[in-house]
Parts: structure tokens; C-alpha cells; sequence
């Protein structure tokens, strides 16, 4: 068996999508925790810019974590979450890449980012305007997952796959600290309530920061 | 033959790679050209989001560029932009999503989507901390690019691959714009020549676009 090390930090969507497709296909990983407000020479030393979460397998250090779910679909087969024709294929990835940069940048950068990074980083400093902007935004992109999910049986079609451990992991880090208005659509909250009630979801209802307790309902599957 | 058709807005970056993969494998193309800040929709018949690039194939309408990037390597193998082995992709991957994902956040979209599409979407809004902090950003980058160019014969290893091809896409737009300092860093400056006087770039370079002029140098391949 592969000796698997996973670099990551806790409430990072990112890191969280990569634990999210470990648990899936069921392969042990050693969870390594970084803070990324601090300076940290052991993940210089993996990562030329510093950041979760990078893989440490067979002498490699990989890193940008979709990078790595191909990396994962590739090597370990018997679970697949990238889909299994060149159609579907383009479709999980469309979707993985548009929660990582889309949904990123109008909503996880303005809140997530905001919030925890950069306050922690440098010291308190918040861009209102920013946070403001992000909720805002969060209701359209909520619409769209729900209207995903209504017409499909998960988010890129039939089965479970990589997009919907994208969209939950980026939801999921907006969900710690209070960020995701599920009342305004039944059928993300419904979605989101499948993903959050399976067992690949339960070391991240565990997780807690001392900097940063998480909102009320964040480990409840009723939410 | 299949018949490709590809939507897009010649000044922006994740169009321009596709254009790139199209003319490094040698694939015919037909290119639909849209705007950005106009309502389109041609555009939103095809994409949920109305976003260029979307490339028609066969009945599919495909989103999101490293997919349709990631779609072209799977169906078209004649030319392999993508690497030959398991650690080759990870490698490509990891700096194709480094450019997309760190590289858009930290410059391209405060450069070139303030200046270009907030700019023209919401008739002259430009943030102006936002242009410095880009400019600032940049420097560093390109240092990044430039070691990686001196270390190795292309960004990711010995092959031009999609990793040159995405990070010329996201300095072409800002060279268009005048906002690459190359005299900062001149390993960078001679990659960014060699990927410049390529056959698969003399498209981007006879671009044009009448709401902004290119800057000087543009299309010149001595700069």
C-alpha cells in the first residue's frame, strides 16, 4: 500500500475536497495540519508558494488540489468520482472548476477567504465591502446548486462524483462560520443534507479552530 | 472530421489557451467571437452562467477551459499537451490550476477583469487599489515563472505543454493591456519570446478589440 500524506488545513475548502475524495474511495491517508496565517518552512520545503494542501506520495510533493483528485482517479480505480465516459468526464470537471474559480472568486474569496485568512493573516483587517458583496452573490450560486440538484440525481448527474465533493467542500468551510442562507433554496439545503449525512462527511463536522468557533447548527445532519 | 466550434472574446485568458491547444494539435476550429459586457443570448443558451469559452462538439456544449482543455487531450492524441505519465499530468495540472486559480486571483482579475470587463460591464467602475495590488503581485509571479522557465526547458518539464499555454494565455491579455513589467525578470521575458514567435500564437497577436488599443509592443516578437 501506498504511504499517503496529506498537508492540509482544516477549514479550507481545498483541503477538505481532498479528504472528502479519500474517505469516498476508502484509501488511508496521514492528515498533516498547517495554519495558514503562519509561517510554516516545513510546507516551503513541499510547496514553492506555501500553501494546502499538498500530497505527499512516493517522493513527490503535489499540489493545486484538483490536480491531485486526477491524480487520486488515476491511481486508485475501484471508486470512481470523475466519471466513467469522456462526456461525463467534461461534465464532473466543468463543475469542479467552476466551484473552484466561479464560485471562488464571487463567494469563498469575499467571505471564507476574508474572514479567516486575511483577518488571521493580517491581523483583523476585513474588507466590508467584500464581505457584503460575497453574501449577496452566495443566494445566485446557491440557486444554481439547487437547480442542479433538482434535475439530476447529484450535482454532474447520476452518481456521486467530484463535483459534488467540490461544491460540498467549498459550502462546508461557509457553513463553519454561518455563511450559507439555506433557507432561500429547499433543494441545495436538501442536497447539502445528503452529502452532509454520509461518513466521508464526518471528520469534517469534527473539525474546530481555536481562532474561529464554528456557527450553531454546523455538525447538525438536521440542520 | 469533427466539427468544433468554439464561443469566445479574443481578449480574454482562458478563451486564448483554447485557442492555443487548438493550433498547437493542429485542429480546425471554428471561432464564434462574443463580448463580455453585453447580455448574449446565443451565449446563455449554451451556458448557465453566459461565460465564453464553450466549445460546441457533437451535440454537447462544454464550459469551463482546463475541461474543454482536458476533453481535447482525451480525444485528440496526436499532440499530447497534457504529459506522458502519471507525474508528468500532476505536474501540468498543478501549474495549469496555479495560473487559473492563484495567478487569476492575485493578478489577472485585478488587472485585466478590473480594466477590461468591470470596467466596460459597469461603464468605467475600475477599483483602483485593486489595479495597484495587481501590479505589486505581478513582480513576484513572474519570478515564479521565470525560475521555473530557467530550471527546467518549459514550465513544466522538458515539453511545451498546457502549463506554457495557460500562463501565456494570462500574460498575453495583460501584455495587451502594457501591464507585464518583462524587465523585471529576464527568464521569463525569454520564455514568454519563444512561446510568443510560435506559429500557434500569431492569432492572438493580430487581436484586436475597438474599446482598447493593444500596447505598443504587443505584437512584436522582439519586446
Amino acid at each position: 500500500m501506498t504511504a499517503l500524506r496529506l498537508h492540509h488545513f482544516p477549514i479550507c475548502p481545498y483541503s477538505r475536497k481532498l479528504r472528502l475524495v479519500f474517505a469516498e474511495k476508502r484509501l488511508d491517508v496521514t492528515l498533516v495540519p498547517h495554519e495558514p496565517w503562519r509561517r510554516d518552512d516545513d510546507l516551503m520545503a513541499l510547496s514553492a508558494w506555501g500553501e494546502v494542501p499538498v500530497l505527499e506520495v512516493e517522493g513527490h510533493a503535489l499540489g493545486e488540489s484538483l490536480a491531485v483528485a486526477e491524480f487520486l482517479e488515476e491511481r486508485f480505480t475501484e471508486v470512481k468520482l470523475g466519471g466513467k465516459d469522456i462526456w461525463e468526464r467534461a461534465e464532473i470537471r466543468r463543475l469542479a472548476l467552476h466551484f473552484d474559480t466561479k464560485f471562488a472568486r464571487e463567494v469563498t474569496d469575499l467571505l471564507w477567504r476574508q474572514k479567516l485568512i486575511y483577518r488571521l493573516k493580517r491581523s483583523g483587517t476585513v474588507n466590508t465591502a467584500a464581505l457584503r458583496a460575497g453574501q449577496e452573490n452566495i443566494r445566485a450560486h446557491l440557486d444554481y446548486v439547487g437547480w442542479l440538484a433538482s434535475e439530476r440525481n447529484w450535482l454532474a448527474g447520476d452518481h456521486l462524483s467530484l463535483a459534488d465533493l467540490t461544491a460540498a467542500a467549498h459550502l462546508s468551510v461557509l457553513d463553519y462560520l454561518g455563511d450559507v442562507p439555506w433557507e432561500t433554496n429547499a433543494d441545495a439545503k436538501e442536497w447539502y443534507a445528503r452529502i452532509k449525512s454520509r461518513p466521508s462527511f464526518r471528520g469534517l463536522l469534527g473539525d474546530k479552530i481555536p481562532q474561529q468557533a464554528p456557527a450553531d447548527h454546523y455538525a447538525d445532519i438536521d440542520f
